[in-house]
C-alpha cells in the first residue's frame, strides 16, 4: 500500500499545501467522507470530487493518497471491518459463563447492525459487484469477522460445560447469528411496508433484538 | 394501473404495430427483460432502451404500457413478489405433519432464494431506494409474504400437537427463517472470500441448506 498516507508520511512529510500539514488527520476525514458517500451511493454513484469536498480537501489529494476510485473504496471497506473488529475487544467473553456470554455475542452482533447502517450498505454493495474490492485486499484474514472465533470458543466452553449442544459448527453459527440480524436490518425498509410497522423504531427494533437471542439461544442450548 | 397492458388491451386492442399484435406476450418480454436489467444494475442503473433491446420491442412501448421508468420498477417488483407467491401454491404443506410441514416450508424459502437471485437484487435495490416503488403499490396486501400466514399455520398445528413450542410469533419466525437463508445468498461474494470457500457450490448450498433446516427446528421444537 505505497500510497497509503502513513507510509508517503514517514517517508517524506511535506508542507507544501495547507492539506498535508496533517496528512493524518486529512486521511482520516477523507475515509469518513468516503464512508458516507460509498454507503449512500454505492461505489457506482460515488463521486471522488463529493468526498473530497465533504472532507475539505481537493480531488488530487485523494488520488495522492488512494490512488484511484477502487482502491479508496478497497480500504474505505477494510475500516468498516476493522471498526467491528475493534468493537469486539471490548465484549471480554472468557469472563462469562457460557451462556451469558453466547447473548452478549448475539445482542453484540444485532446492535452493532443496528448501529452501523453504513455497513450493511457497503457489503450490499461490494456483493452486488461481486466482491473485487475485498478480492483484492491484502488483508481479508483481518476482515474474518472476529465473531467467528469468538463463537467457536463460547460455543466450546459450553459444550464442555454441558449446556450447550454440539450439532452446529462455529461458520454455520456465525452465518446464522449475523442472518437473524442483519437481513432485519438490511430489508427493513420493504419489510415495513409489507407488515405495516416501522421497523427501525426503537420499541420494533427492542423486540427483535430480544427475539434473535431467544431464538438462537434455543437452538444452541442442549436438550 | 391505467398504464397495463391487459387493461389497455381490453379497452381498445390495437395492431397498428407489429409488436402490439400480441400486447400480452409483449409486455410479458418486456417485464423478463425489466427483471434481468433492473436485477443487474439497480433502478439508477437500469436503462429503459436496454430493457426495450433484451425484449425486441422499442422504447416507445414501455412507456406506452407501463407508464415511466418508476412505473415500470414497480410493476417489476410486484411480479417478483407474486412469482414466490405462486410457487408457495405448491406445497400443500396442510397434508403434512407438523414437523415435516415446517421443515418443508423451511426448505422451500432457501431454495427459492438459491434459484432467485434476481428476487434478492431486487429487494437490495428497492431497500437501498428507501422501498418508495413498494410504498407506491397498490399489492402490498398481496406481497406480504405468504410464507408468514403458511408459518402461522403449520406453527399452530405443531403447538396444538405438543410438538412445538410456543415462544415464538409467526412474524418473528418468518423473518428468522427468512434471515437465515436471505444473509447467505445475498452476501454470498463477500463471504465467499472472507472464509475462502465458494459459498456458490452445489456442496456448501447443500451444507447450508441442513444447516438452516436443523437450527430452525431445534429453535421451535418443543423442549
Amino acid at each position: 500500500m505505497s500510497s497509503h498516507p502513513h507510509g508517503a508520511r514517514a517517508a517524506s512529510p511535506k508542507k507544501s499545501t495547507p492539506q498535508k500539514r496533517d496528512p493524518e488527520a486529512t486521511s482520516q476525514a477523507l475515509l469518513d467522507a468516503a464512508v458516507v458517500e460509498f454507503s449512500e451511493h454505492g461505489f457506482a454513484g460515488a463521486r471522488v470530487d463529493r468526498i473530497a469536498a465533504i472532507a475539505g480537501a481537493n480531488k488530487q489529494l485523494v488520488y495522492h493518497y488512494f490512488g484511484n476510485k477502487d482502491e479508496l473504496y478497497r480500504i474505505t471497506l477494510e475500516r468498516v471491518y476493522k471498526q467491528i473488529r475493534d468493537r469486539e475487544q471490548e465484549l471480554h467473553l472468557s469472563d462469562l459463563h457460557p451462556v451469558a456470554a453466547m447473548e452478549t455475542l448475539i445482542a453484540f452482533s444485532f446492535d452493532y447492525l443496528a448501529e452501523h447502517p453504513e455497513f450493511i450498505a457497503m457489503l450490499n454493495d461490494e456483493n452486488r459487484l461481486g466482491a473485487p474490492h475485498l478480492k483484492a485486499s491484502e488483508n481479508v484474514a483481518n476482515m474474518h469477522s472476529p465473531l467467528v472465533k469468538l463463537i467457536e470458543e463460547t460455543l466450546a466452553r459450553g459444550i464442555e460445560a454441558g449446556v450447550f449442544n454440539d450439532r452446529f459448527g462455529p461458520v454455520n453459527l456465525y452465518l446464522s447469528i449475523a442472518g437473524l440480524s442483519y437481513f432485519y436490518f438490511s430489508n427493513q425498509n420493504t419489510l415495513s411496508v409489507i407488515f405495516e410497522r416501522d421497523l427501525g423504531s426503537p420499541a420494533q427494533i427492542a423486540r427483535r433484538r430480544q427475539h434473535v437471542i431467544d431464538f438462537a439461544m434455543a437452538a444452541i442450548i442442549s436438550k
